[in-house]
Parts: structure tokens; sequence; C-alpha cells
């Protein structure tokens, strides 16, 4: 039981940690791309001076080469803004709702636990009263048996007696009975509690930890897949610098 | 001339330029480098509590993917040390190279403009001492010819100052060969100048001009080159990823 909290715990505190360590690769992700594109205008943007030098295709190469990388920039923007959507967003809702289906689940554990003690502890209180009761009508018989052996006293007195005791152990029997029947339902109450209820609890928080693990599992091909969609886009940006430093005519 | 020179140092700079730009490309990409792998170790390094949870799979997944992230690290810092061995200082080396270069052509261009100038202001003094001797040895030829139209002067006197007058029309006949023979050696140089000397070396500066394009656009290439050549590797490293997220059995 103990084992199964700790665990289904672990669970969300490593989820917790993933999106964390997500998050953080989103910011050096932006932060990266800021630095590129910042970079890209500060040598694309230069007067009317460099733009008159962009006859020669040496400088016309090197602005195209900026323009690629303020793409390429673009690229990792786009990887930074798919975690978040599609790993950070998602995962954090999903934290969510696991955590408040784990507390309901442990708490329905506990609810039965409650239960089965409240019915034992009641138990436990008939069992007392029958033990007290039957003591009472052994005692009351013992008083009977007492009076009549003992000559000097009354008959009526000898019936009066013998009537107590009879009715104390009709009480007592009366008490066992109760007792038998209260036992009868606390095992039955005992057997649901350990057989189907705490089953049937766990079962749902391991088909939760199951959901948990798909979730994450796909959270991690996530993290590989936005950035691998991409590479066509920045495998052609490289393309278009190597293209842009080919075609360059040092004649001209 | 003037303008060859605005157009070389331009040169010269757009080649600085792009230096300094790749330099702060590889910046970029080692500061990249060192915060995915400063995410990759803070993640990474936990107690032994957690190791014991690696028996997890879900757990074991999240430990491959942050090796593969610093596989992937790896690679860019792998990227801005190629950028500085093979873009960076070959570069630098070679603008250093090439200013020395163009620095010796110019020199060469005012070297051969001052030793034309300097024919030329010896073309004048001779021209000038020529007609010089020229105006006093018309001077002297008419102070002759007064002397002998005037019949008060002896001949002896007469004779004297015909021969002074034929002295400084033969030294001003001198004068005006030596003049002619200057004039036509400064033609000679003034051609070589213009039609050999300045156009070899023009085309020994166009000719470095072509050298700096080439190496230029070779450092273009270069940079888009030394990032394509580590795609496959990060390929690998996503696939990695993709991988430990896909075998995850959320059973076990």
């Amino acid at each position: 039981n103990d084992v199964i909290d700790k665990h289904t715990q672990a669970g969300l505190d490593l989820l917790e940690r993933y999106i964390k360590f997500v998050k953080e690769r989103t910011e050096i992700e932006q932060n990266y791309a800021k630095q590129l594109r910042n970079m890209t205008k500060k040598y694309s943007k230069r007067g009317s001076k460099e733009e008159q030098e962009c006859k020669f295709s040496n400088h016309a190469s090197f602005q195209e080469i900026l323009n690629e990388l303020g793409d390429y920039a673009g690229q990792r923007e786009l990887i930074a803004e798919n975690m978040t959507a599609n790993i950070s967003d998602k995962l954090t809702k999903y934290l969510q709702d696991l955590k408040q289906e784990r507390k309901t689940h442990l708490s329905d554990v506990k609810k039965a636990q409650q239960n089965l003690e409240s019915s034992f502890k009641h138990l436990e209180s008939i069992k007392k009263r029958f033990a007290k009761e039957w003591a009472e009508a052994d005692k009351a018989t013992q008083q009977a048996e007492k009076l009549e052996s003992d000559n000097n006293n009354s008959k009526i007195d000898v019936d009066k007696a013998k009537n107590h005791a009879l009715a104390r152990m009709r009480t007592a029997e009366e008490c066992r009975n109760s007792y038998a029947a209260e036992l009868q339902k606390y095992n039955k109450e005992q057997n649901y509690f350990y057989y189907t209820e705490i089953p049937q609890i766990f079962n749902k928080l391991q088909d939760m930890d199951e959901r948990r693990i798909r979730q994450l599992a796909e959270g991690y091909c996530q993290f590989s897949h936005i950035e691998k969609n991409v590479l066509p886009i920045i495998s052609k940006c490289l393309e278009g610098i190597a293209a842009a430093g080919t075609k360059i005519d040092e004649k001209k």
C-alpha cells in the first residue's frame, strides 16, 4: 500500500521533472534562436554604401547567407514553440489530471480502510458486551445453584433466583447470536476489502501509471520528432548557404 | 587608381567582417552547446535513490535521452571548433597576407608615380636651361650684328663679338639636343608607366582580389559544410532519443 503510494508518486515526480527539463531545453532553444537572429540583423542592416557594393557577387552572397541563417533561426524558434505546445503544455495539463486522479484513488483506499476499521471496532464492542453478559449469566446461575443447595432458603427465593439466572442466560444467548451475526458480516466486509475493493483501486492506480508512462513515452518521442521535423528545412538552409558560396564569380 | 584602392579595401573589409561574423557564430554555438551540456548534467547527476528507480524503463529512458543530448551537445561543440579552425583562423592568417600584399602593390604604384614625376621635373629643368641658353645666344647674336652695322667699332671687337655669339649658339644647340634626348627618354618612361608598369601592378591587385574572393567563397561554403557534416550524427542522436521513448514498456 505504502509502496504503491511511493511508486505512483515517483512516477509523477519523473513526469514533473521531464516537463521542467523540456521547458529548460525550450528556453535554451529560444535563446539560441534569438542570438542567431540578432547576429543576422546586425550584419545585414547596413547603409546605402553597402547596398551599392551588393552588385559584387561576394557581397551579395554574404547577404544571402545572412538571409538563410535568419530562416535557420526561425526553424530553431519553431522547435521551441512546438516543444512548448506539444510537450510542456500537454504534459502539464495531463500531470494535473493525474495528480487529481491519484488523490481520489488514494483517498478511496483510506475511506475503505476506515470503514473496515469502524466495523472492526463495532464487532469488538459487541464481543465485549457478549462476554460481559455471559459472565453475569454464569454468575447468576451459580448464585441460583448455591441458594438451592443451601437448605436455609425458601422455595420462593430459590425460584426467583433461578428465573433471574434464566433471564440473564437468555440475554447472554441473544448477545452471542448478535456477535456471531456481526462476526460473519465483518468477515464478509474484510473479504470484500482485501479481495475486491483494494485490488480494484490498485488496478485503477496501475492503469493510471500505465497511462502516465505512455504519455511520458510519447513526450520522449516528441522531443526527438519535433527537431527531426525541421531537419530537412535546416538542411535546405545549409544548402542555400553553400549555393551562395559556390555561385560567386571572382572575375566579376 | 583611387577606385582600385577603394575597391580592394572594401574587399578586405568584407573579408574582415565575415571573419568577425564567423567568430560570433562560433561563440553562439559554444554557448548553446554549454547550456545543453549543463542541463544534461543537472538532470543526470542524481543520488543513489534515482539509480534504484532506473530499473523502471521510463526512468532508464530519460537517462538515455540525457546521454543522447550530451552527444548532441558534443556535435555543436564540434561545429564551433571546426568553424574556428577551418574558417576564422585560416581566413585571419590569409587576411594578414593579403593586407601585406596589397600594401606592397600600392607602394609600388606610388614609387612608379614618384619616379615618373622626378623624370618630368628633370626634363623641365633641362627645358628651362635650353630656353635660357637660347635666349642668351639670340641676344649675343643681335649684339654682334649691332656692333658690325655700327661702323665706329674695330674689326677685332666685331670678330670677338661674333665668336662669342657663335660659342653661345653652339652651347644653346647642345642644350637643345640634350632636351630632345631627355624628352624622348621621358616619353618612353611615360609609355612604360601607363602601358606596362601600372597595368602589371593592377593585374596583380586584381589577381589578389580574385584569390581573396575564392578564399571567401570557400569560407562561405565551409560555413555550411561544417554543420552539414554533423547532421547525420545529430540525426542519430535524435533517433536514439526516439528509440528510448519507443522501447518503454508501460507494463513493467
